[in-house]
């Protein structure tokens, strides 16, 4: 584990940093923009000198690998892209951690099974009206026509902007693989692990997420000559939705988060009633009839604030993302991993999105959080500490040693495909 | 009067509704844009064409001049830069109005006075956050130094962007000039006229108005992972405080208008819990004690509002006009043409801004309104029909010419000086 020192990861995760759209506090490297590039390529030279023969996929998404006899493949790793005036440990810190894990495993004279580590090029949604498109592409669920037909704000095309870095939309389905595990290492991005004075958190389920974007149209005016009685004022209408959605989620018996992100006075002027809005919601649930019963209530909100304000309400649904659990077999070896370092652990739900969510779907799939400083994320001031940066990339190192040394069951019967085991059951 | 004829009034209008910023809805002409300079461009060719000898200014309003025996002189004329998807009537008709009493000044054979024509370059502040750049640059208010520090959102200042139409902002002081009175036709943009069913109103007074930036800091944070009891949502306050605006108006028992027109959402992104929210308040009222009593609730809500969200706001003031009355001799010269010409008019408070507001603090100023459709303005679909532009041009011409015949105390004595009559008086 020498070489595995908490400066060299904190000094990857800092370079990664530096790496971020000029201007912007905190990190800002959205898919497909210069800093994109620049931090993706500084991957594939991590990943060349750790002699892990490293190659772009036909999204962007950067690969290396050591070989093991069979060519059966455990995945780790995570995404390289941020929000807007992100923090520097968000999906940067599962790529350079699996990058050192990869470079340990390099080092040992026999593995069963191959092992691969991704950098995905995209997770947040912050750039095109989409989530994970590095994973969703690996799991081959995108097509060239989605490159065609999502845009950014200012209406340029996934494909345009792919086609800016030489990558070939129509090429997309070559980016599909198959793999038997998928091994996520993350921060936490929530205060529990913290809280509890826990080393690792052992994930048991991703929240369930859906996004929509809100259209509220309204009649522009002038704001001098317009009585308040005659307007129908699309800010008025949005700024009540607003407030609904914080209502709907606090009313929730059961976890339920909702957000307003983002939300555009389209055209705008200070002398005139918005006739226009556009706004985003982030809503999430422990269970997805939680989620679906508060998207209800939110969308008869909605209604009845439009018929009330004269305004019309649009709702276009961009995400839907269904709860995800977590492998039962793989949340075992992650705990055993923890046990033999001394590491104290809990389990924990996640209520953050992550590829995991996406490639859960389809393969075994694990993740493994340390502990986010104040719960901070999504933002400048994100912070792990290094020697707990350490000890999660210590607990992933052995995890996917055990997985390519063969453990039974992975990747050689059908029991991952088996309903998961509910969590506690293997918490001491 | 018939070469006045509705058709030519409206096909100018149209003919400059064409030159408008690529693909906005309704006309987007705004300040020291390439579809402002080719409007500024075509009212400089007509004032050529009615041989009125034009001239481009320090600041890039347009005159044009039809001399009489003296040099005192009476101005007209408006703006024609708009809102952002703004209508072809506001600001244009009183430009292209102008230009036709002028085009029929020029052919009497004996001016007492001489009568000059300004197509003020901006009026709207919708490009930069300052309104009448033009009437106060004709004003002697603005400096070199404000044309320094006045910036767009893209950080471009008002000097830069000048430059680029080469018009020299340490000359800005050679904009200045001194004028008897000056007249403005203007459509109404409210509905009283045609509610009324009244050919012209003849404006007593301006509201006064203030703008307000509004910056509402919170703390940007995940959306999925930060519980909302442990939120500082900058969005939630800021929607908080675009209610208050309108309950604040609302309840006051004298006219006040208040309006939140732009809302921006800084960095946010649809997973983040928003941080950082900026929002412009319009805030007019039929007096300025009024005016300063509903600002000073809506100060005090907003902190409160702060307070108990968990943000902090800060209120910066970019524009605070007072309330200005029109000159009274002036409006009975105005009432005086319609009564000749058969025509209804009404007295009507202007609750719209204008470049009259900023010459009416120091010289005998005066508005003729005419009907707007519906009331609607700062919109694609405002509307005046021919006949009513016509009879609003035929009004502007003789009032005009009457003072530029010499009426008594025009430009000559000290009468405008004194305390304006309340209207009323000689409306019969």
């Amino acid at each position: 584990m020498k070489t595995l020192g908490p400066e060299t990861i904190e000094q990857r995760l800092l370079a990664l940093a530096r790496l971020t759209q000029p201007g912007s506090l905190g990190v800002t490297r959205l898919l497909y923009t210069p800093a994109w590039h620049d931090a993706q390529a500084l991957v594939y030279r991590w990943m060349e000198d750790a002699g892990l023969c490293p190659w772009w996929d036909a999204v962007g998404n950067v690969h290396g690998r050591v070989d093991g006899a069979s060519e059966t493949t455990i995945l780790t790793g995570s995404h390289i892209d941020t929000v807007v005036n992100g923090g520097a440990y968000d999906g940067a810190y599962g790529v350079v951690g699996a990058i050192w894990a990869l470079s340990h495993l390099k080092q040992r004279p026999f593995l069963r099974q191959s092992v691969e580590v991704v950098s995905f090029c995209e997770e947040e949604g912050s750039h095109f009206p989409i989530t994970c498109w590095g994973s969703r592409a690996l799991m081959g669920e995108v097509t060239p026509g989605d490159a065609k037909t999502i845009c950014d704000p200012d209406g340029v095309s996934l494909r345009q902007a792919m086609d800016a870095h030489h990558l070939n939309a129509d090429k997309i389905s070559e980016a599909a693989k198959d793999y038997a595990a998928f091994v996520e290492l993350h921060i936490e991005q929530g205060p529990w692990l913290e809280a509890q004075g826990k080393d690792i958190g052992v994930v048991t389920s991703i929240f369930g997420q859906e996004r929509w974007t809100v259209r509220v149209k309204g009649v522009s005016r002038h704001a001098g000559t317009t009585a308040l009685r005659d307007r129908h004022d699309a800010l008025i209408a949005a700024s009540r939705m607003v407030l609904a959605v914080q209502d709907v989620a606090n009313s929730s018996e059961h976890i339920g988060i909702a957000t307003v992100g983002e939300l555009h006075v389209i055209g705008g002027s200070t002398n005139c009633v918005p006739g226009d809005v556009v706004f985003h919601v982030d809503l999430r649930a422990e269970t997805d009839r939680v989620r679906q019963r508060l998207a209800g209530q939110l969308t008869h909100h909605f209604q009845q604030i439009a018929q009330s304000t004269g305004v019309t309400v649009a709702i276009e649904k961009n995400t839907d993302e269904r709860m995800v659990k977590m492998d039962a077999t793989l949340q075992n070896v992650i705990a055993g991993s923890c046990r033999s370092q001394g590491l104290s652990f809990m389990p924990i739900a996640s209520r953050a999105g992550h590829d995991a969510q996406i490639i859960g779907r389809k393969i075994p799939t694990a993740m493994i959080f340390v502990p986010s400083h104040q719960g901070l994320s999504h933002h400048g001031e994100e912070y792990t500490a290094p020697e707990q940066l350490q000890r999660g990339v210590a607990v992933l190192l052995q995890t996917l040693e055990q997985l390519a040394q063969g453990l039974p069951g992975v990747g050689q019967d059908q029991s991952f495909a088996t309903p998961n085991v509910l969590p506690g059951r293997w918490f001491g």
